[in-house]
This record gives structure tokens, C-alpha cells and sequence, in this order.
């Protein structure tokens, strides 16, 4: 675990300026007004998140189109003209590598827009502060990032970092404020905390699950199960809000874009089309089962493969140059591949009615069209479209199994470079490939049986695949229906979603995990570890601990903030003479303050004989979302050595405390629940023995 | 509030024997074998659940279809021998008074069988204890009260029930006992607490509705929503195990009645069919929001009149005669009055394609059927089928008012009496009905607009009712998108259903919360009420608090329990003399005693001289689900007089305690998530000064 990660504040506490304050402002605040402002806001989230959704498909879809509409000019004639591929792939080589490299560019610009944004997203819904994450410039480098890796023909999808838009439009519009663009305003005051912010982030994540997907419901389930974990009926109610909303604005927009406008029947950006004559049989409850297994396992390899890659390539290659030309160079290698594996399976099919845009003839004869070049050349939402829905005989089973294989590693290698890169839509077409292998397979050797459509076994291999990936299985569940628009399939996802999850977790953990852990987050389950029952809070706590004393010297203070890095300190009755060392006791807890808060007071020279004239809570609350450290200020010796500081009246007088001998259990569910920062131990004398914080429970499990 | 409702214990504390047992038990259990039966447990009751909702199904749809063929044939009969109706009226009211008789007597056996069941359920999930819920009694009652009661006529629906039936199955089938019975085997013992009964019984009730609805998520979101506050995602993952599984028998049961054994395409019992043609315009947003507040307004006048009408009920009826009269007056009525009205407004169609198997000729002309009678006489499920489907003009408007009106009243009446009666279907009827009202008017005055199908409406106005009735919207969103397996409708739905909880939520609680509040229960809300940041602590405890000390004479201790009902005692060194009274204090804090340990302690006499030999945890925690009270057992004045009890190593000693000026607000958020049932308000010294009990927070709200 890496120490520089901090938490989140989501309690405030119940200082004496606090408690003053808000009897001050209790009535001249408006309910009604308040929620109003609020349905507003959320609404304005929904809509700019389905704006920037809707934008990012049309660029990309435009962009591509245009792309393969000059790639397969350039390779029809190429091949016809000179039988001889070099030339022109080698101009296909230079557009996607100039493409990738801008790519590659934005990812170190800002190298919080690298990657698909929902570990990030996960992270910060967990009480984690990642700063910058939400920030105006690394959503503008994900903006265009994403846009130009997908169509720099990368592996990638677009849906993770649309979430991720949408998360910082959540983050973003509703602080009234943006520190990176020096814009300071007066509006929303009331949202400017931890606590707020993250209800809005959620609402955000969810509104871009909703557009990315056409899935309301999954928006939701999304924001619960990917942490919104003190959540309550009333976040789901606006989180369902701003889903709908999001929905709404990306269906006009849809169906302006199809002529018709005011038609809302269009769906997501994402559409796997309608199964016509869904059904199943109790027999292929167990052909479910086993591709839950083998999705299960397919994702643990993925994860466990990209892991390793990952960790080896972030001990070799750290320059912003060396990511640049590792970014290209994978382009390279991806264009290669995808250009040779092509060429090397022959899948030659008659012109059939016009199911795919990316028919290409390339070597094939006239009025007949390359089969696994659709595969490679269509974007991937297309691919998986088309195989959820080909008839059985549009591809070969021998391109099928190369691209499975192909496209598998170059996921796994591209996934971690630096650029933006969503993972649900790669996973989804792999999966969709061996699912659909699967199938017929089976309508191959057991003809007799008459199991239908192969296009089933692709959406279930699919869904097992990105389950056995990501391991969000409700999620997961969810998006497929509704992006299928079809229930029928309900059980057969849903047993293949849950298989695969647990398949997996025998293995490792799901890849966002990784990629946090990897990074050093402390992110807190949900449950507390195995066995914690029999664990004490004293075995696990954090001793000794620094304190503070009501009333100190200035100078004590500084040397004691300078001299460790610690997020908050409890505010002790000094131990008597003859007690200090017995009960390793610090003192008996009077409160608790949070180190921004001390140097803030310093900052602003609140000393003990000024207080009650000039000190109030607002100076301390609208300095957010700033924290001054101390090493930040400076201090005058004057200050340091006559000034005394007296926090009684800041302080939280009532922090949550908790016995050394209380169960690890219950204490880990207190503080996940509750969403607490830091917990104190104290003995039966109230006495502060130790402390607890997320690092600490974050090691133990 | 009613006093006596006792809370359920989530935490077993760390008492020294239970660590000790703990410790003890640490190696000889086995994880994977756990997880095992864990999983077969939760397969099992899928299973029944599925089963008992596929019987009930059954058995009403094949009494119901013999009742309507013995009254067709009736009725007609009678009209055109005598055109008079007298004698089939008397013979009707004779056989529904029958059956609803039985109901009435059903009921009065058994009260907690009365009425939906979820109400019960949802408080049960909050942590209430409702000694007797889920025994066997009660569900064979619910099971037999429900199918005569739907037989008979009455406006009730079976879903409500058959969610009862199912969360009966998870406590009933997990605890290897049945104390009604008389069966205890030493089976399942590790499930035998509170918190894992609740999580089984949350997997009934999940299971209840995927078999009601054929709804395998809506079950999980049902069980969210309803109260499971503290889950996590391992027990999401049993959840939808669980009602998979239901879905699961459930389908191959129905393959098997449809004659194509495993064919597993065949949804739930309910089924309202697909919608063909379904896409809708941006302005009927509009008029989804109108049909939203008109949901929620009916939906409040509904619980408005219900509120009325039990307080008046429970006021006059009290005896088991009375209510069975009362329930065979209202059987009479509602018989009556759906006879008459049938009668009353001419509706005679041309019998096309048989749409409806209950087409009664009644007076009409040969070749006609007369369409009012239809609604009446067809099962409730079907009546809103037919009105999501039918053809436009196949209802007269003039007899859909009526019907609305009729049964809207009657429904109001019906809840509430002494018989088993889910709301779900009512509530879609009465919806659907004015909902296809909106719709006929609509394509009579606005016919350019081209609005497309009435059914649409019909569905919609079908949520917005239901969902203004009971308030749990998301549940009801998803339901209506699986019951119709139709995602298109998925926006139209979410909003109506939100616009008419927020509509009715300002004129009054939810039904269920309604008929809780009536009952006293003290339910707490997931969000602390408004204003809590404001209120300390301090201000809503309950003082003095009533303590033990660490060692006592039985004496002492019998007389405290006698003297007052509370279910636990904070353990305190007591204050020396001269602290008495200073500052309110009862002493310091040591541990915390349930008031079922201390009886068990005098009832197996472990005194303080033979502790440690004869006492172990198992002596305590074996007894469950009894909690014997002082009143059952008989203290001799010997052990009175002469004995000693200890309570150190039995009490738990590491309750969570609470500052007095901690606020409100964080203090219900953690009593709420973690589950808690006592708080203890301690001093800066560690000294007893209050306590906060559910019922504490339940008053403030
Ligand atoms: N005042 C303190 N005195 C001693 N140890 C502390 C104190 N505060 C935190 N710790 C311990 O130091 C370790 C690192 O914690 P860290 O300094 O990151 O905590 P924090 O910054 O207060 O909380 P967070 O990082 O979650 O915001 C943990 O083990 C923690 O228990
Ligand atoms: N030991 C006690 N001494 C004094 N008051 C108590 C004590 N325990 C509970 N109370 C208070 O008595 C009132 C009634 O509570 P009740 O006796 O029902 O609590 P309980 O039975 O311990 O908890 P629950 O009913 O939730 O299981 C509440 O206001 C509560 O705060
Ligand atoms: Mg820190
Ligand atoms: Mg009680």
C-alpha cells in the first residue's frame, strides 16, 4: 500500500463553530429551492454526459468510417493492382501510428485520462481523493484520447472512459467552481464537500453507463455495486434521475441523427441487436454452466497475463518519451496482426444482403467478400453485433479461432500502455468470438439436438468472458439485457455471469482490482477479511499516536505536522506525571483534528486570544477543496513562539472511538459503512491507546 | 410505537466465552464444506419457493376456471330462461361467501397470515422480531388463505403471498428446527442466529417475487430496496442465486404443464406480453409525467382512504367472530356490486378471435359477448393482460369508468380485512384501466397526433398507480420491464413510477409503511430524518439508564429485570459516593448485558463460584431463536439470597458507545448500516449517561 494515497472527509464533525454555524444558516435555507437547484443539476449532468457520450460514437463512427472507407480503396486496388501488400500497408501503418501516437501523447499529458477510468471511478467512490481526476483537462484528454485510440484501430473500447466523462461532468458542474481553469463562483456552495461530490460522481458514472450501454438500470446497479456504498434510497432516486435523463437527451439526439426526430425508441449508442426467436432448453443449462467455467477462466488469464505485463513494463519503461514510443510501437505491432492474420486464413464468402458495411473483397473473387476481414476492419461494436447475429455459416470456425487467439493477446498487451482504453467492449468481442465458436461446434457435432441459434452461445460467451474479467456480474447482467433489449436470455446470462465471476475469483481478482492494487490503493472491500471475528481492533491498530493538547505553542504544533505526514490527530488531556507509559495510554480523547485544519488555523493566525471575534466555520469550509500543508506556508518565528493555538472550539468532540478488544468484524463494517477516516482506539478510561484508518484495514485483509 | 416490539440482535459481542468459542471452533470448521451446504440451502429454497408459487398458481387458475364456467353457464342460462337474476345472484353470493368465509376463518386462525405479507416482511428485514412469521402455521394459512380468497373474488392478488411464502421458506427451511413442529436436529447450527435467518429470509423473499413475476433481478432489487441495509455483495450473490434458481423450476414446472418438458422460454406465472409495435415521441414525455402525478394522487387517496378506514376497523372489530362476519359482509358487497355494475352499463361487442377465454354473453345479442363482464369476471392477472393487449375498441369507455371507480373502492376496502390479499394486481388493475382511459381519450381528441396503442397507456398508467400506492418504484420499474420482457418501455415506466412516488410521498407514507405505523412497529428509515445534523444526542437518549454492576446478588438482579422491560443493561463499576448525581452519570462503562443472557444465566444458575468449569458460549447460543424471560422461570429465595452472578466474562464487553454531543445524523447512519441495537451514551470519562434504542431514533423521526 502506498502511503500517499489519502481519504475523503465525509463527516465534518461537530466542532463548536460548526454546530454554530449551522444554527446560524438553519432557516435561511429553502428546502424546496434546494432540491430544485439539485433536480436541476442532475438533469444538466444527464445531459452533458449524453452530449459528450453521443459525441465521442458520432466522431468515432464518422472518423472510422471514413478510415476503413480509404483502407479498403487502398487494399482492393493495392492487391488487385500489384498483388503485393507492402505499399499499402505501409500508409496504413503511419495513419494508425500517427493516430496512436497522439494518443499516446494525451496519455502522458495527463496520465490520469490513461486506462478506461472506472478503476479510478472505483477508487474514488471508495473514499479515495485522487486529485486532478476530475479535472478539466485530463476529461479533455480523455475526450479526445479515447477518440483517436479507437480509431487508431487499438483493441479498445469507448464505454469505460465514457463513464469516466461522465463521473468528472458529475464532479465538475456542480462544485460551482473549477481550480484548473482559475473559474471561482459563488454558486453551489452547499455542494462543496466530500460527501456531496461524491453523490454526484456516482450520479455521473451511472449517467455514463446509461448512454454508453442505453441501460438505465445498469447505471444504477453500476454505481451500487462499484462502490456507492453509504448509499440510500434517496441517491437512488437521483441516481435513477440522472440515468434517465442521460437516456433521454441520447435518444433525441439518436433520433435526430436518424431523421426522425422525437422518435424514442432508439437505445443506447451500443445496440447487440434483438433475438428473434429467443428460447432455450433445460439441456443447456449445463453447455451455460460450462462456458461460465471457461469464461471464468479465459478472464483469470487475461488478468493474470496483463498483470505480470504490467508490472514488468512499469519497471522499464517510466519516461513520458518511452510511454510515447512503447504506445507506438504496440500500434505497430497490433497493425501488423490484425493486417497479416487477415491475410493468412482464407474466408472467402458470397456477397450476401448488405449485413456488415466492412465487407471487403481483398484477395477474394468478385461479387464474394472476406469474412474474417470484417471481423478485424469493422469497429468492434459492429463485430460483436455481427457475431451475436450472422447467420451460422458467416464465419469460418478457422478465422473465428485466430482471431480469438490474436485479438486475446493484443487485448491483453494494450490494455496498461498509456492511453485511454476502455476494456468491457474488447472482453465482449472475444467472448462473443469463442461463444460463437462454441456454437458450432455444437451444431456441428450434435446436429441431432437442435439447439438453435448460434448467436445465443455468443451473447452468453460474451457476458462470461467480461464477467470473468471485470467480475462486476450484476452489472454485467444488466447491460447485456438491456442492451440486447431481451430477458429471455436472463437466466442464461446471469448463470454463465455468476459462474464466471466465481471461476475467476478462485484464480486472482478482477482487473480493475489489479490495476488499484498496483497502484498502491487502499480500497476497502465490502466485506471485512476472513476470520476478522477473531481478530482484535488492538492487533491491528496504528500506536503509538501523535496527539495534540487543547492548548499548544505554535512551534510545538509545527514540529509535531512537520514531522509526519499523519491525515488527523485526537486532542488529548496530557497523562498525569505518574500515569505516563502505564496503559500505553496518550491521554484521555477530548477530540480530534484533522491536520488541514491545524494549518489552516496556523495559515490564517487564529491564535487563542482572537478567537471568538474573528473565527468562524466558513473559513474553514470554503477553502474546499483545497488542504494547505504545512510545508506549503510559512511560518515567522514571531508567530512560532509567542502564538498559542487552542482548538478546543475547532475540534470534533466527538469522534468515533472504539474498543481495543471490539472485533475487527465489526469494527471494519462500522467504518466501511459509515464511511469514516479515522477511528480511535481508546481503553475504559477513554484514553487514547491507538488508531485506525483505511491503511490499516486495508492491510490486514 | 408500541413498546413491545423487540429488536433482533445482529452482533453477538466479545464476550470472553464467545472468543473463547471462537477460538475453540477456529479449525474444525470447513470453509469449502460451508460454502457448500450454504449453496445447496440457497438452491432449496429457490426451489420450494418456485414450487409453492407454481401450486398456488394452479391450484386458483383451475378453481378459478371451473367457478366462471359453472357461473357462465349460469348466468346465461338464467337470463334467458327467466330474464330474471335473483336466483344465479343467490347461488353466487353462496359460493363466494363460501370460499370467502374460509379465507376470513384462515385469516383469524392465524393473524400474521392477514393481509400482503410485505409489509411483515420489511419490517422483519429492518430487525424487527415477529415471533411467529415465519412458522409453519402461518404459511399454510398464507397458502390456503390466498388461493380462496383470489377464488372467491375478492380484488386481491397472489404475488404479495407467494413473497411471504418464499421468506418463509428461508427461515423455515435453514434453521434444522421447527419449533412449532416440535423438530430439532442438530443440523444447520451455524445458521441459527439472526443475522444469517435475515439473509435467508431475504433470499425467500427475492425468490418470491422472481417466481411471481418471472423477474430474477427484480428480485434482488426488491430485496434491496426493501430493507436489506447492511448487504454486500456476497449476499447480492446469493440473492441472485436464489431467485435464479426459483426461475429455474419455476420455467421447467411451466414447460412441463405446456406439454414441451424443458423448453425454457416461458416467463413467469404472471406474463403480460409483449408489446409488437412499442416506440413512443418525445412529447408524450408530457403526458407520461401527467399519468405520473395522476399515480401518485390515486395512489395517496388510495392509502388515504385505506388509513381511514383500518383505524376505523380496528376500532370496532376486535373479535375473531367479528371479523369474519366483517370479512363475509365485504365478500357480499363486493360480489354484489360486481354484478350489478356488470349489469348496469351495456357493453356488448361482436365475439371476434377469442381473445379472452371469459366471454360472457350474459343479455347480449347471439354472437355477442359482453365486454364490461369480462374485466369482472376474468382473473385479476388476465383482466390487466387484456388491457395492456386488446384492440382499442374493445372497451367502452363508459365501462371502464365504472370499473375504475368500483374497484378502486372496493379494493380500498378489501385491504386490510382479515384475509391473506396482495395489492400488486389490484393496484396494475385499477392502473391499467384509467390508463387505458388516457389512452382512448387521447386517440379520440387528439387523432393527428397518431399516439399509437392504448396499451401503452394502460402500462404506464398501470406503474404509476401501483407505484404510488406502494412506493418502492425501483422494484416496480423493473418488474413491469420483466413481467413485459419489453426495454423500450423502460423510460416511460422509470418516470411515471418516480413522478408518482414523489407525487404521492407528499401527501402520505407507502401502504406497507402505513399499515406498519398503524401496527407501532418502529421501522427505521435508510436516511436519518431532516435536520438531524442539528440535534445532539443528548437530546433524544433515554435517562436514567437502568445498569447492572460486574457482580450482583441474584436478588438484585431479578428485581431489575422484573421492574422493567428492556431487552439489555450497560455493566458499570458504580460512581463512588460523592459522584452520585454529578453529572447524570451511572457509572463507568465496563460492558453490556442482553437481558436474555442474564435470565439464561439465572435459569442455569451459573453463579459466580462455578463459572468456569460449567459455562461455555454454547449454553447461550443454543437456545435459539427462545429468549426466556424473568416472568417464565421460578427463582428459589435460596439462590436469591445466597447466590452471586458475575457477569465479566458473559457480557460483551466492547459495546459501541456514542458521545453526548455527537449529532444525530451520524449516530442513525451508524446505528442503521451496521445494524445495531443498543447505543450507549457515554461522558468524556467513560461514564453511562444515556442509552439509544431503535425506538429512541424511531421517535424522533
Ligand atoms: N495521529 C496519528 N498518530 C499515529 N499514527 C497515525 C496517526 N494517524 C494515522 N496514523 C497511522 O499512520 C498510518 C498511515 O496513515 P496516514 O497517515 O495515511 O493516515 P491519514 O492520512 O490520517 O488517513 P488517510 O490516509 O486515510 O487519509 C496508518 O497506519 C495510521 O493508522
Ligand atoms: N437499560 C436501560 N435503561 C434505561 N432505559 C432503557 C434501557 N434499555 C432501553 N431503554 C430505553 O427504553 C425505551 C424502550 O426500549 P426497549 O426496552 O424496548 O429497548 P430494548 O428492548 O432494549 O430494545 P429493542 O426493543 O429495540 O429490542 C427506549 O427509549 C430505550 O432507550
Ligand atoms: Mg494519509
Ligand atoms: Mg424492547
Amino acid at each position: 500500500v502506498n502511503l500517499t494515497w489519502e481519504s475523503m472527509n465525509f463527516h465534518q464533525g461537530q466542532s463548536h463553530y460548526r454546530m454554530d454555524y449551522l444554527a446560524r444558516t438553519a432557516n435561511s435555507e429553502n428546502r424546496f429551492l434546494a432540491c430544485l437547484i439539485k433536480l436541476l443539476l442532475v438533469l444538466w449532468i444527464g445531459t452533458t454526459t449524453a452530449l459528450a457520450a453521443f459525441s465521442i460514437e458520432f466522431l468515432i463512427r464518422y472518423l472510422s468510417n471514413f478510415k476503413y472507407a480509404f483502407f479498403s480503396n487502398l487494399l482492393s486496388h493495392g492487391i488487385t493492382r500489384f498483388r503485393d501488400l507492402t505499399n499499402p500497408l505501409a500508409l496504413i501503418l503511419a495513419i494508425n501510428g500517427a493516430l496512436c501516437g497522439l494518443a499516446g501523447l494525451l496519455g502522458v499529458w495527463k496520465h490520469l485520462s490513461v486506462g478506461s477510468g472506472i478503476p479510478h471511478i472505483k477508487a474514488y467512490l471508495n473514499g479515495i481523493k485522487i486529485s486532478g481526476l476530475m479535472c478539466f483537462s485530463t476529461l479533455v484528454s480523455k475526450y479526445y484520447g479515447v477518440i483517436v485510440s479507437v480509431v487508431g484501430g487499438f483493441p479498445v473500447g469507448k464505454e469505460g472512459p465514457m463513464i469516466h466523462l461522465g463521473a468528472g461532468m458529475g464532479a465538475g458542474l456542480t462544485q460551482g467552481m473549477a481550480p484548473s481553469l482559475n473559474i471561482y463562483t459563488n454558486f453551489f456552495r452547499q455542494f462543496r464537500n466530500d460527501l456531496d461530490k461524491r453523490e454526484f460522481v456516482g450520479m455521473g458514472a451511472a449517467a455514463g453507463v446509461s448512454a454508453a450501454f442505453g441501460a438505465p438500470i445498469s447505471g444504477i446497479i453500476f454505481a451500487i455495486e462499484e462502490g456507492l456504498s453509504h448509499f440510500n434510497p434517496t441517491t437512488l432516486f437521483w441516481l435513477l434521475i440522472c440515468s434517465c435523463q442521460s437516456f433521454f437527451v441520447l435518444n433525441l439526439g439518436k433520433s435526430y441523427e436518424n431523421g426522425s426526430f422525437g422518435d424514442m425508441s432508439n437505445g443506447g449508442l451500443i445496440n447487440f441487436g434483438k433475438f428473434s426467436d429467443a428460447s432455450y432448453q433445460t439441456v443447456e443449462f449445463l453447455i451455460f454452466v460450462a462456458m461460465g467455467v471457461c469464461g471464468g477462466c479465459f478472464g483469470a488469464l487475461f488478468n493474470q497475463l496483463n498483470k505480470w505485463i504490467t508490472t514488468y513494463r512499469s519497471s522499464f519503461i517510466q519516461s513520458k518519451k518511452s510511454k510515447v514510443f512503447h504506445v507506438l510501437a504496440i500500434s505497430l505491432a497490433v497493425t501488423n496482426l490484425a493486417y497479416y492474420s487477415m491475410m493468412v486464413v482464407p474466408d472467402c464468402k458470397p456477397r450476401a444482403k448488405d449485413f456488415n458495411p466492412y465487407q471487403m473483397q481483398l484477395y477474394c473473387n468478385d461479387g464474394e467478400y472476406h469474412a474474417g476481414a470484417a471481423i478485424w476492419f469493422a469497429t468492434p461494436e459492429n463485430s460483436v453485433k455481427d457475431l451475436f447475429h450472422a447467420p451460422v455459416n458467416n464465419y469460418n470456425s478457422s478465422s473465428l479461432i485466430e482471431f480469438v487467439i490474436v485479438y486475446f493477446l493484443i487485448s491483453v498487451f494494450t490494455y496498461g500502455i498509456s492511453i485511454s482504453s476502455g476494456l468491457f467492449i474488447p472482453s465482449l468481442l472475444i467472448g462473443a468470438a469463442w461463444g460463437r465458436l462454441v456454437g458450432i461446434f455444437l451444431q456441428l457435432y450434435f446436429p441431432a439436438m437442435n439447439f438453435g441459434d448460434v448467436g445465443k452461445y455468443a451473447l452468453v460467451g460474451a457476458s462470461a468472458q467480461l464477467a470473468g474479467t471485470v467480475r462486476i456480474y450484476i452489472t454485467i447482467c444488466c447491460i447485456m439485457m438491456e442492451a440486447t433489449g431481451n430477458l429471455t436470455y436472463a437466466y442464461p446470462i446471469i448463470i454463465s455471469c455468476v459462474v464466471a465471476t466465481c471461476m475467476g475469483n478462485l484464480f486472482n481478482e478482477g482487473i480493475y482490482e489489479i490495476h488499484n492494487n498496483l497502484a498502491g490503493m487502499p480500497l476497502l472491500a465490502w466485506t471485512p477479511p476472513k476470520g476478522a471475528d477473531k481478530v482484535q481492533v488492538s492487533e491491528i491498530c496504528a500506536r503509538p499516536v501523535i496527539c495534540l493538547q487543547r492548548r499548544m505553542r505554535v512551534k510545538e504544533v509545527v514540529d509535531i505536522l512537520e514531522n509526519c505526514p499523519h491525515g488527523g490527530f485526537p486532542v488529548v488531556d496530557p497523562p498525569e506525571e505518574d500515569e505516563i507509559g502505564v496503559n500505553q495510554s496518550h491521554g484521555r480523547l477530548r477530540g480530534f483534528m484533522l491536520r488541514h485544519h491545524v494549518v489552516q488555523m496556523i495559515l490564517a493566525a487564529h491564535l487563542e486570544d482572537k478567537m471568538d471575534e474573528e473565527v468562524s466555520w466558513e473559513s474553514y469550509a470554503n477553502v474546499y477543496p483545497t488542504q494547505t500543508d504545512i510545508y506549503e506556508i510559512y511560518v515567522s518565528d514571531m508567530l512560532k513562539f509567542t502564538g498559542y493555538l487552542d482548538f478546543s472550539k475547532i475540534m470534533d468532540p466527538a469522534p468515533t472511538t472504539v474498543k481495543p478488544h471490539q472485533s475487527l468484524d465489526y469494527c471494519y463494517q462500522q467504518f466501511r459503512m459509515v464511511g469514516m477516516r479515522h477511528m480511535i482506539v481508546v481503553n475504559d478510561l477513554f484514553d487514547v491507546v491507538g488508531i485506525v484508518t483505511r491503511k490499516d484495514l486495508y492491510r490486514v485483509t
